[in-house]
């Protein structure tokens, strides 16, 4: 495609948007679809290893993809589809899983985290223990096989659209090198050079750091501690007034503590230079109020959310719109991945006879 | 469809037919075919979890369906389609894997002595070192993820379609036990009644056996000991003349050895009920000649399987005939799937935004 590298990148089909996915990835996602041949989907096929309430998980797509087109992610530029509307995904997971090992599948970090998680077996216990449990398991207890393949599926997303750059996290690493390795094995089982070796993409510079408003170190869905960009603004300030913080500056000079430096994380995020010049000498010669440094931040995360608040609300009713932002993106991602699925069908020798 | 129950039948795509599989199951399914609503199809997904070579399995595949033709599969009475040309099959394989437990999958006892057989580990092994070795195997020696999730695969085959019978043999008779198993699972946690709990399809009477020509009891591709339907004329009678028999009766009415036993089993399935009565005299008097009786049983042999071998062999270059019963048969089954796959993507809240 027009000479650009493929970036893909997938997205959790769960809950809204917080500011911390906002500035650690969406962001950047919008700044990439100049330079970049960007793929983005709605991963909701994932999202079903956990057996998810199926009404909850129609408007949770819906829902990331109206916050995703509302944060800037423009679809001229970027091709954004659902998983669940590129069936040839599925069917070359099957085609994959044959040449995907169980052992490799069962050692892998997250699997194992998730598998302990669900069968509520404690942190400390070795992996041995964790392995006959999950193999032990009644019917009712399970570990499903939807969540043991979760590296095979993850992998032929990338893989059926072969892409070059995958940006992941530190907990998705595991899963890019398997994705490596079975791109690997598959070319070399078949003698093809089929696909490419997928890297991460490196954003360059250093990674984004959103802490929450508890004092906890990263602003996250489970924690409770963030800011949605869905937030109306007597929500979004009520919550940034009760932000956590300390008794305040003593001595003029004193380090600043964690929890007070979140806030100011935030305000280096949303505010200008001059503005977090400004509470950082009031925090240096003692004159600081936290009321006012929270009024502050609180309204220059309203000047970047409260756009987009509306814009999420405006498309959330835009059934048309949604609609045909997803047709066009699955149009795109099934003419790549089907061309995709027919050289692997063909090099594994199944074939049509018509 | 018309009131006939729906009957399923999935055919290996592995190597030619031989006798054994035209009187256990072929000669059946050409019977049923006018009281059932039948559906056959060649398991090439199947076929792949042991990595077969490509052209070998796309040979195969039309192998076996020029030979289902030629011995009186009608496709305007019955639905013949190959596996693989329904990808809706592949989608629903990956739904159904997030309601499957691995432990379930695990203690399957064709798993186990597949698994068993692929990592070299003897028959008397404990299953808890079958299940290390599994998991603890390097990449090179792997048992893969397809063949775990192979009775995932069978349960789809036959739900997808609503198939109420499946002809099933002692070795599937637990994967059709956990089909059920999925069935009432699934409708259970959705709180539906999509599935019917398919049972085995009983022939009725008493199972065909069909001997081998070595001595042993039963014809089987592994035992190099059979007839195949595409066997010429000379082959069929060198295989037939050679047969294992014995040093011939001494006295009259002693007792036949289980090896001549064979033989007058394969002359009462392909010859007249004279034919037998003539050659059991002739072994109770003590003057059968086993020459005459492997002449006979050859000629016999031949009348069933020469025509069915010429048909084979028309057949078999014959791709448009070949294409339009595979493409009518596709059309069919993709149908009654993509109805199913459609109401189970409905019910698990995977749907279309437009």
């Amino acid at each position: 495609m027009n000479g650009k590298e493929t970036v893909l990148s997938g997205i959790r089909a769960t809950g809204n948007l917080h500011l911390g996915n906002y500035f650690g990835a969406l962001s950047k996602f919008v700044r990439m679809q100049r330079d970049y041949d960007c793929l983005y989907f709605v991963a909701d096929l994932h999202a079903l290893t956990t057996n998810p309430d199926p009404e909850q998980l129609h408007r949770n797509v819906r829902s990331i993809v109206a916050e995703y087109l509302a944060a800037g992610l423009d679809p001229e530029e970027s091709t954004l589809f659902v998983q669940s509307d590129v069936p040839e995904i599925s069917e070359m997971y099957l085609l994959l899983n044959m040449h995907v090992g169980i052992g490799e599948l069962m050692r892998t970090a997250s699997f194992k985290d998730k598998a302990r998680k669900q069968l509520g077996i404690k942190v400390d216990e070795d992996d041995e223990n964790i392995e006959r449990q999950i193999i032990g398991s009644d019917s009712n207890k399970r570990v499903n096989a939807g969540l043991l393949t979760y590296p095979t599926l993850m992998a032929v997303d990338i893989l059926i659209q072969k892409a070059h750059k995958v940006p992941v996290g530190k907990d998705q690493e595991q899963h890019l090198e398997l994705t490596r390795r079975f791109a690997r094995r598959f070319n070399s089982f078949y003698g093809v050079e089929l696909f490419p070796e997928p890297t991460n993409f490196d954003f360059g510079g250093k990674p984004v750091k959103v802490p929450g408003l508890d004092g906890s170190g990263k602003m996250g869905k489970s924690e409770g501690n963030c800011i949605y960009l869905i937030d109306d603004e007597k929500t979004l300030r009520k919550k940034v007034m009760r932000a956590v913080t300390d008794e305040g500056p003593k001595t003029p000079g004193q380090p600043v503590s964690p929890t007070v430096e979140n806030l100011f994380t935030l305000l280096e995020l949303t505010s200008t230079p001059e503005v977090v010049k400004h509470f950082r000498d009031a925090y240096a010669d003692c004159s600081i109020r936290y009321g006012d440094l929270k009024k502050q931040l609180a309204d220059d995360i309203l000047a970047i959310t409260l756009p987009i608040r509306e814009r999420i609300l405006d498309l959330q009713s835009d059934d048309a719109t949604i609609g045909r932002v997803l047709r066009r993106g699955a149009e795109i991602a099934r003419e790549r991945a089907s061309r995709t699925l027919a050289e692997v069908r063909e090099v594994m020798g199944i074939r049509r006879f018509y």
